[in-house]
């Protein structure tokens, strides 16, 4: 089949051998697949983060070579490995949680190099964990039920009351999937702030009831003005010193939920923390439930999500779509089509 | 009348004017005044104290010079101010929370040159923050209401199941009072971690079920090892690189409850903490409402308070009280008896 693997900092679209499924496990021949910023981070930082995960005493593998991403999948069954239960039929389209369940070891799927991701054709799946795609759903739609969950687990987190309002800092794809997730819950007080015009545009096409542009206007005294019950800031954008610029910002009492990704070591000033007796709340992942979710959200059109996809590709078009996502006027999500 | 001033890092007893009750305000004779954690930190770090707030934007006064300390109370009352509705009598014993209400403004009493502290004989309260003292209950237990309210507030704050275990990183004052706080909300499983023996000791004797030296066995083993429903972590010690310790030990899903008053800028690995989706919480304070449940279950005796009290100074021994506190063997509470 073919792939795109990373290789020294490209990417290069191979035949590899089709994998074969194992016991419980099913192979999908892969119909779409977004493009996640974690995806970005690990192509654009793959060697340091090696280093660093060595350092912090929990190593990973070397993703920078030969390395297959991809884990917001749609997909169709084309065969059963052993032991399956077969409830489901060949032809049937699926998505999954991006994990494998190996001997009761749980594998992500496309961020290590021991399962291929779905940057490729075909792609092995865990049968126990398969989700039916609903009928009349596009595969477009279906492709983004991982990056929504992620923005339905932030917002679950937060514990919101209803009349809470939220500031979402960043509007890449975390941030968008917050955004998203949000307004699907039924909250209508939405903060987006973002430097870049596109990602505002954005945030509002997916439910943010106000946008703001950091440079010119401060996103805390507008969520200070907005008023509610509470406050719930997410920060989805993971830089370094923004956790303590966010300390620095919100109001009293506020409650943090911290989804971006930052690896480095940060700093931040707790005595502020303390004065205002603010809540961080770190967030990673989904249930399977929530996937579940967020994609029979996206099935019932219960979010205005087409503007999320800004580009598809085939694997030849990988390369290209990596370069352009570094540019945020440009793109949101592109989604992959291995066969087109 | 008689009130220990700090000037230039030391102690010195003198006369001071007897202050004055204004609108809404009464006199109280100081009967006993307990020395607060915090107490020791401004005497210790009074002028970076004051350089630091300046350098954040927040001035404070200049706490180094002729201040009058003191802010865990209970007293008499002596004298009605004008406006006073004068529900309780002259003689009657009553605490408050350390707070005068100043035209609407909020006004600290014993930590600022603003408002004089309970370090002395006599101390103008707002009555309508009066708490009456049940008849029957000691001068020393009703002293212990302020920092038991510590205590009182950081558990509320965890928001703790019935079946959820507890770590308590440090038994200094805070630790101490969240100890006794949770032993006195049902809670069973409370380990306590020292290097101070003495500290140790005092844990059990308020409630600890485990105390632990975390020079010779980690804390965050044991509390793992304890099981439960979930997992809470009190840090209260301040120390800078605290916060990250218990991120490093945490297991996943705790709730870190941030009581621990730390000054200067610290570091931390968000990483961490979102792998684990961690929860810190932030706190500071009580609410009146805690303030008088504290006191009440002093009263009540459903505590075993007596052990917390390690030893009693007149105005005079304040500065040796002051100099034998920094030996975390030797005391815990010492309460100041200005009329000794």
């Amino acid at each position: 089949m073919q792939a795109a693997l990373i290789r020294d900092k490209q990417f290069w679209v191979e035949d590899i051998p089709t994998p074969t499924p194992g016991d419980g496990e099913v192979l999908v021949k892969v119909l779409s697949c977004g493009i996640c910023g974690s995806d970005l981070h690990l192509f654009n930082h793959g060697p340091e983060l090696v280093a660093k995960a060595e350092a912090a005493g929990s190593p990973i593998d070397d993703i920078g070579h030969d390395m297959v991403l991809g884990h917001e999948f749609v997909g169709e069954i084309v065969a059963f490995g052993p032991g399956t239960e077969q409830k489901l039929s060949l032809g049937d389209r699926v998505t999954s949680v991006p994990f494998l369940m190996k001997d009761g070891a749980i594998v992500p799927i496309g961020a290590s190099k021991l399962v291929t991701g779905a940057y490729a054709q075909y792609l092995v799946l865990t049968e126990s964990l398969l989700v039916t795609v609903p009928d009349g759903m596009s595969n477009d739609a279906a492709a983004l039920a991982e990056p929504l969950a992620i923005g339905v687990h932030a917002v679950a987190k937060a514990a919101m009351k209803e009349d809470d309002v939220a500031l979402v800092v960043g509007c890449g794809p975390i941030g968008l999937a917050v955004v998203a997730a949000l307004k699907m819950k039924g909250y209508t007080k939405i903060i987006a702030s973002d430097f870049a015009a596109k990602r505002r545009k954005l945030a509002s096409d997916l439910g943010a009831s106000q946008v703001i542009d950091p440079a010119s206007e401060s996103p805390y005294e507008a969520l200070a003005a907005l008023g509610g019950s509470g406050h719930v800031i997410f920060e989805c954008v993971g830089f370094k010193g923004l956790i303590n610029e966010i300390i620095i910002g919100a109001p009293q009492a506020s409650r943090v939920v911290i989804a971006g990704i930052c690896m480095e070591e940060d700093m931040f000033m707790p005595m502020l923390a303390v004065s205002k007796e603010l809540l961080l709340q770190f967030v990673t992942y989904y249930t399977p439930e929530e996937f579940s979710e967020s994609l029979q959200a996206l099935a019932d059109n219960r979010l205005n999500w087409r503007p999320w996809i800004t580009g598809k590709v085939n694997l030849q078009g990988v390369g290209r779509a990596f370069e352009e996502l570094k540019n945020p006027e440009k793109h949101a999500k592109i989604l992959i089509e291995p066969w087109a």
